[in-house]
């Protein structure tokens, strides 16, 4: 990918995202090796990201991909996760990636994910705060684990997946902190559609220029709307954000977190089965056998 | 379709619907040639259909059919918005379609949608205020293209939209303005089921008169608590119709009508794909190779 | 099913419940012959069930399952809704099957409901309650069928179904008084998944197991979060168990209560296909050929 060249505003430079303008639309493809965990560096670029486009009317519809085949967001650095909140603040003053990505939901922008790979914990609320998600049949799994370390997501996606699944599928998803492939998140309304990977980047890309040539005016009274039934209030943003750094203080989740670690917990290889990893850690479990089967 | 005597009331004459009574129930098939389009006849005749078969407990249930095996409500005639506003507001006092069909929506009769053909924009808005809809997986289409316009859908669409399928596929569909196929608006919510066309006949007529046995206090109980829960506030249909007619008053709006217009807007043939059109009112767009592609 | 000896606090012994105890989760076989109707035998043992699991925090994850091959829960005893409700009182005061099975969906449990046979009243109102529930898509049969009686779902019913459904399917599904097979309940989201029979024992066990692993301050606090959003306020269930007792005492449900009693209602056979029988209770029917066909 080329970094384009804004008219008269200068090119768009980051560390960790490549992107490519094509008329009103910009594709942004997440470049954060070895995995695409979100830290700081992430975190700083997004804003910025932000900022650019929104003050920028050339700008009217974000595509979001990832370079990694196996990682769109893997889940939070949890290592970064107070420098994460310190770089978020710089957008609105709010220290929460909830807020970020409130922001983002907010935003006159037009937002769509193009999902291939994993997209776990902050992942998932990332591409759950885009207006419209779509993602490859073979490749795309998801998972809201925090669950599996005592801890309620921290970014919304408590908010948004109720609001999209109901409270029965909601639940299973985050207390099981199972992956779920791309056809299961269909059915559960995780995402928009299901689509066959080869066919992925031709649909979105049409669809991004296809919204991209209607009015703006149109796309920020029907957001508007929608955002004033749908969006989950500040407030309650808010409270998540603060109950999950609550949690991320106890004991209970260091220790899961340090049981996590030693098995190869934010490394490619050992997170391509993380269901399976963090469905292990508790060594005092009273049925080994049977989870183990 | 004869038209019937309603014992002791006289009989049910409309200029744009047939009307045929089988015990409680009520058939009215929807018959504004040449494309069913919604104009000042149809909202009257709606009206006065409301107002006579709420005042008599004969009725039950209606369904909803068309005369026109590929416009079930094409949506409303643009160059009539201001007098569909007066012949509504005879209903309630309400100058707006969206109060119309919130009354429809909070009434004791049972509506129910049997779809054919194409039901876009204010046919979307007028299927949605039904109780219950089934569509034929082969004819049906839907469309909720307002925002190509880039204006909101003035008559509920976004209220039930988004209360139905959530936020991301609601703003897919009001954003994209893109038709999709009885299937996927399965898939999404926007109607109960799609059923083989040649099924849909027997199907609705039987719930229709299963439904009419059971007591009316039952209907109306259910329908209170159901729409306490999930029905919009008159006020936000008021604000959406509010935001509508004051976004058919932008130049942009003119212009997109005018260039649609020239195109065969809201005549039968052009609109077989509607979708493709509103996608191509945009002379200025930045990469007409890819939409044409 | 062996009743366990729980650490210090005795055995678990019920009238119409076989409990088995592995590690954290507790197995709940609903057994009340001949048809696990809701009575006060086994609303006595819900309370029981409830008070002594959620005191000892030996216990963090229920599975109820059914005993009867044919029946999960058939639906509430109609010649004891007063002894139930006086039964239900004693877990909180509250008079109402709606406020018992409030207090599990708020409970630091977690429910989970593995549904094979029929599911149907206040039955389908239980396992809505749960947490989660997992269905056999060979033999589970979901129905709300209030109001083919002429009164609404008395314990949380019409709540629960138009929030995980929408307005449309949730309308039918009650207004229509059939019976829904575990595929099209999956569709319409009544339950999170159907599955084959012979897999949902070890499938649904393994999750139980799985998410009694995870540290109970994530269940409490996922839990506290998803009902803050979409769990119905007590004065809502309050008000539908009112009103459905309300409709109790009309002639009319009398009327049609005793008809069904006249065609097996409330017996293992007659009740296999219910849906069929509370269609054809209206002897004046105004179209009985189209109804019989």
């Amino acid at each position: 990918m080329t970094t384009p060249e804004v008219s008269g505003k200068g090119p768009l430079f980051f560390e960790t995202l490549n992107v490519r303008q094509e008329g009103a639309v910009l594709f942004v493809e997440i470049s954060a090796p070895p995995m695409n965990l979100l830290g700081p560096a992430l975190v700083r670029d997004l804003v910025s990201l932000i900022q650019l486009t929104e003050a920028n009317d050339a700008y009217q519809v974000l595509v979001f991909k990832s370079a990694d085949p196996d990682y769109f967001i893997s889940h939070v650095d949890v290592t970064r996760i107070r420098e994460n909140r310190d770089a978020a603040a710089k957008l609105n003053g709010d220290a929460s990636i909830g807020q970020l990505l409130r922001h983002l939901s907010l935003s006159r922008l037009i937002t769509i994910a193009q999902i291939e790979g994993r997209v776990r914990g902050v992942g998932s609320e990332f591409i759950l705060a885009c207006d419209i998600r779509f993602a490859a049949r073979e490749s795309a799994i998801f998972g809201q684990f925090e669950a599996a370390f005592g801890v309620i997501p921290g970014a919304g996606g408590a908010q948004h997946l109720v609001r999209l699944m109901g409270r029965a599928r909601a639940l299973e998803v985050m207390l099981s902190a199972e992956d779920y492939d791309a056809d299961l998140a269909e059915r559960y309304g995780w995402i928009n559609r299901a689509l066959p990977a080869n066919t992925l980047d031709h649909f979105v890309g049409s669809l991004a220029h296809r919204i991209a040539r209607f009015p703006a005016a149109g796309h920020a009274v029907v957001k508007q709307r929608v955002n004033a039934i749908a969006l989950a209030p500040a407030e309650d943003i808010r409270r998540d954000s603060d109950l999950f750094l609550e949690g991320t203080q106890s004991a209970e989740f260091q220790e899961r977190t340090q049981a996590a670690m030693k098995r190869g917990f934010q490394t490619r290889s050992a997170e391509m089965n993380l269901a399976r990893m963090v469905g292990d850690l508790d060594k005092h479990s009273t049925n080994q056998a049977d989870h183990d089967a």
